[in-house]
């Protein structure tokens, strides 16, 4: 373990505990959507988004503390996200992370209740955690018009126009030949859109400049699609093992995936790429936009 | 037709064709959730949420105009709810307002993402589109603190502690003898929480004080409990034909309700009672609060 991965690791826990805190207690009336919603919550992922979240917020010289909430209600988001793709009516997945998803534990309807819930409870944190602490008046109404574009912004990613339409091009693909323009579009929508959001927010609760915000969203959008392109190279290419889940399931699902249409050696190009051109568009942010560099280089190393 | 029908019919104008504006055009891409989106939110509902919203707004003084997103926001949180709750996993459901539902046309994976791109985008909504056209910049900020609480109010109403959690304890209590005062907090979560909000957000973007805030959730939230009496007996005793659907399903659906907890008789006068409780509550506001008196005795006495 490096540096990089005691950094990563303590900001995934400054996370984790964060969310533990502001949830009701797994023994909350009713139980089971409680049980159900801290059961995929706390089911061991990397917390890349909110880890994405916080960098970005330091990157622009705040403080983690501020796009602490955000970062809370981006991993909610992904979390619901993950429930309700693995449904038997979207993609039919038993196992996630090594572990039987939601639905097969608690059955579909409170699966289906608690991606909902945890859906409206990402906005209702962002709408009433951040900032509280700020005691001059003026400051905290500014504070409170980014808290309002945060959630504007976070809506539109995880919306029609972001992942949700992304999840609905990528079903209605299924089984058929996909054109690169639509691939890519898919992929932006999909993954692109919420890391897009993760950064852009952490910009917008640090106190970034206009320009740092739409820079670091790009940058997020742009580490996304590559991202999403690796996770297809090691559908194809990755073990089991080291996945905690199977590979090979985009082919046998007649996903559309990038090794799929463009081959390997393009698909492993294309990734090191947009990590290239994140890394750039941080560069002018100088060393606190270090995690954020390093991050983009992890992105296309990792093997799970 | 009588005056008060011609008012209600105009709010309820005013709705539609506010969210037909805000909506993407139904062969936006991927045109299948925008028309799985469509076909729910104009199927013929009576809009009482949103009409209530404009009237709580009207009563504290402010303009329908000031509350109309929030109006919009409430139709599409119980429109995704609808959708959601007659899925095959949760009410399983074929018919609603005499039609098929969404996931007999749509198929269940779009239904699934209509309903959650619905709860998404009233948050969108909420957080972009009130009262941008202030141009005194404190009353500016005012204005967003305000929306910023009513994001705040919605997410909690419609959440773990308010829709959700009473479908879940509904769900849950199918085929068991329930107490009366299990019956009560399924009642008021499920559709008290929401009614409530759609008041309470009326009277918050409207302007108004804090007692009257406080005045008129208390109001919405009494409503209704008494609607959804009101609903429960006319399961019982409705005229399929006028109700738009089957009657009987509770008892079919081993549902808990109050006819079936208190009988017919008393679960008729607790109606009453919580309508004149509610009408109590507004009586202060004067005759601007007329229209919240007024839909208070129409719920009770409605027959659909």
């Amino acid at each position: 373990m490096d540096d990089f991965d005691r950094y990563l690791a303590r900001q995934a826990a400054t996370v984790e505990a964060f969310l533990d805190r502001h949830l009701p207690a797994e023994d909350s009336y009713p139980p089971s959507i409680h049980r159900a919603i801290r059961y995929s919550l706390f089911a061991g992922g990397k917390r890349l988004r909110p880890v994405l979240t916080l960098a970005a917020s330091e990157a622009v010289g705040g403080r983690a503390d501020d796009a602490l909430p955000a970062a809370a209600a981006l991993e909610m988001i992904h979390t619901y996200s993950l429930i309700h793709d693995d449904l038997p009516a979207m993609d039919n997945d038993r196992l996630r992370r090594g572990k039987p998803t939601s639905h097969v534990v608690f059955g579909e309807a409170v699966a289906i209740l608690a991606g909902d819930a945890l859906l409206t409870h990402a906005f209702e944190m962002l709408a009433t955690t951040c900032g509280e602490n700020d005691s001059v008046e003026p400051a905290k109404l500014a504070k409170k018009d980014r808290r309002l574009r945060a959630i504007a912004v976070l809506a539109k990613a995880a919306g029609i126009d972001g992942m949700i339409g992304g999840q609905v091009i990528d079903l209605e693909s299924e089984g058929r030949s996909v054109e690169p323009a639509t691939l890519d579009l898919i992929h932006r929508k999909k993954t692109g859109a919420l890391m897009g959001a993760a950064a852009h927010l952490g910009a917008l609760l640090g106190g970034g400049s206009e320009e740092e915000i739409e820079r670091l969203a790009r940058y997020g959008r742009e580490l996304g699609l590559a991202f999403q392109i690796v996770d297809d190279l090691l559908d194809v290419e990755g073990d089991p093992a080291t996945l905690g889940k199977s590979a090979g399931k985009d082919r046998k699902a007649g996903k559309a995936t990038y090794p799929g249409v463009h081959g390997l050696e393009r698909a492993r190009l294309r990734a090191q790429e947009l990590a290239e051109k994140a890394i750039e568009l941080v560069a002018p942010l100088g060393p606190k936009a270090e995690p954020l560099a390093r991050l983009a280089e992890r992105i296309v190393d990792r093997n799970s």
